[in-house]
């Protein structure tokens, strides 16, 4: 093996090999990595002689091994916070009171516009490095409060900028139609062509673009609005997903399987039709429960339907300043669980594999198996569920990526 | 000055001062302690000149100072955890079930009579270490998940000795009433007389005893048998607090205040009648939004009645395995504001001064006033609605006991 390469031993694994039930757990487990790619996950017992000639060993004391944690939807680059917003609402303001004293979206959308690049980055990265003290090592990150060409490719390349920053993968998602700007308003059709198509095209032309996202609600973009994105996004090539169902049933999870889309997010208002549509197309059904729980929101997601019907379900975060300033995915999983009555694998499953799946790195990440990069959490914990169960409690021992220990 | 004596300068001071409106903010201020007490908390300019004479002088840059914050409501000191019977409620565990595998109170009693004070020690240690890392300067702690005599005295002997280990305050809380073990089922006036009124004598010779709680349900004690454990702390001296209308209205907020209970606590049935009892007394209202969040309950404690008749509230994490595994007070701001409707401001002093009030230590912390000991907590933060607005985020800058930096 080559120089750098090591072996995690005394370890117990939770590998979420779709090949094994549950969460594929392995109780006397190791791990071995060479060139930042995993060689060998399994029981100890059944290390391969070879991988452990000239490797680093580190002992886990019987610690829980996961994958390195995935948060497959946030808003993370952005600029300014909206807890004046919240003060007032809480106080018993209106939204229109909050409109005229400036919050809102708009406030947001002006606050990106007036930042620079660096200051997206200074800004973004406390929130950044919240994610990564609790084990995450990719995390997916959209533009959408710029909504000029110029400030939509400013917040992604802050967006790519974080990963020279941190050890982590960041996957950058085009959401130019995110909410339609003052300058627009009344003109979704104009903000469309002259922005939102143009900024995909140039965007991915910069390589700044791994997937393309939109809102489709009735406050924001319709169905057929949608498809022009949709439609545009696969000329290019590039796979899609959708904000859908939130606040009303469009059938937007139904509309982003018909694309045959990475997911479909949100989803309090899918019926059985959309969730059947999804699991059909694979489309993964991203739930974020950090966002109804701020909003107060009391329709959850259909979990019986994704179940009947075999749909992937992912958790995140949707940390974004509005409706769901949370920065932790071991909390999105106790809200998935005491919100929506998830169950613990489900919970843990969609941080990991099916996050990945949910960004389209099934085949690099998401799971402890061999040839996948060596990206691990390891845990001070005595079972998976307590990953679960606890509230703002953070055991993460060691974060691992690509093999090498990582800052937390 | 003492040597050793220090001032906070360039700082944004939420003072909780009571004689303020809201936070008692003061935009420019500063801070000077001497031998661990507050010898000044206003505005810079009104520094009295012999504060300065060689003190060491900290630039907070701009950031915000607030009291230490104060969790007075935990069962923190517990061994084990209920991950397991979480994990099965989930995938549909019934209550007989889950009570068949072990789980339930009986475990927590079962876990912590078998862990010596030591045990007991080390597996807290992590729980109060999460409290502490967001500002925590002192936190209450109750007995009840010995109930024998002497495996109760040992929780408090573990509570106490936790000071010891960190730079903290803790408050102990006889709650020998909280749970009829299983070796006393159906005769709760036998537990009461043979455990919970002699083991609060003897913990009381050993100078272990803060205040005395209970627990008022139908599924635990009846307010008669409360009178008795009342009773007996008022024949000791020692002020009382109550688990009071949780899951139905028994009149306990009423009962706590008709013995001038420092505190009554829960409180989501509590009536017109019980609110404007402990307003008379003094009584502070103790909302505890992590049970009611976790065990999914829809009724929420009377907020616009504690308004009405100027009640006062406070806001605790009621850490505990079974039904609020929660160890963060910010979060706990968060879900008063989000699940209760509090306001910002009702959450902050509700975390500082009002919990100081339901500990009966208002004279000496909870507020940054003169002559009270300099327990700050130090923040990264533009405006304090940002403590309450984030979820899973810790902007914490330092934390300061007695006018020393502590460990975070
Ligand atoms: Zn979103
Ligand atoms: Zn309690």
């Amino acid at each position: 093996m080559a120089k750098g390469d090591r072996i995690w031993t005394n370890a117990r694994l939770a590998t979420l090999d779709p090949g094994q039930p549950g969460l594929g757990i392995v109780e006397k487990g190791a791990i071995a990595a060479r060139d930042g790619r995993i060689l060998f996950a399994g029981p100890a017992a059944d290390l391969p002689s070879a991988a452990l000639a000239g490797a680093g060993t580190i002992d886990c004391e019987g610690r829980w091994i996961t994958p390195g944690l995935i948060d497959c939807h946030t808003h993370l680059v952005h600029a300014g916070n909206r807890a004046r917003e919240f003060e007032m609402r809480l106080a018993g303001a209106s939204y229109e009171e909050i409109a005229r004293a400036g919050g809102g979206i708009v406030s947001s959308v002006t606050n990106v516009r007036a930042a620079d690049e660096d200051t997206l980055i200074r800004e973004s990265l406390p929130r950044l490095d919240a994610l990564l003290a609790e084990g995450v090592t990719t995390v997916e990150i959209k533009s959408g409060y710029g909504l000029t060409i110029a400030d939509e490719l400013k917040m992604l390349r802050a967006a790519r900028a974080l990963a020279g920053k941190r050890d982590v993968a960041v996957a950058t998602t085009w959401l130019g139609a995110h909410a339609t700007p003052a300058e627009y308003k009344g003109r979704n059709g104009g903000f469309l062509r002259e922005v939102v198509l143009p900024g995909l095209e140039a965007a991915h032309a910069e390589g700044l673009v791994d997937a393309v996202d939109g809102f489709c609600e009735g406050i924001a973009f319709s169905p057929d609005e949608m498809r022009l994105v949709f439609d545009a996004a696969q000329k290019l090539g590039l796979r899609v997903k959708l904000h859908a169902d939130q606040l009303s049933n469009l059938h937007g999870a139904a509309l982003a399987a018909s694309y045959g889309a990475l997911s479909a997010d949100h989803l309090e208002y899918t019926d059985d039709e959309g969730a059947a549509a999804m699991a059909r197309t694979g489309t993964v059904a991203v739930l974020l429960p950090g966002a109804f729980y701020f909003i107060r929101e009391t329709k959850k997601p259909p979990v019986e339907l994704f179940r009947k019907h075999g749909t992937h379900i992912a958790l995140a975060t949707d940390n974004n300043p509005g409706t769901s300033p949370l920065t932790s995915l071991l909390l999105t999983m106790n809200m998935g669980a005491t919100l929506f009555a998830l169950t613990v694998e489900e919970c843990i499953v969609g941080i990991t594999r099916e996050a990945a799946r949910a960004l389209g790195r099934l085949d690099t990440v998401g799971t402890l198996e061999a040839g996948k990069q060596a990206d691990l959490a390891i845990w001070d914990i005595t079972e998976p569920a307590e990953l679960v169960y606890r509230i703002g409690f953070n055991p993460l021992h060691a974060r691992i990526r690509a093999g090498r220990d990582a800052t937390i």
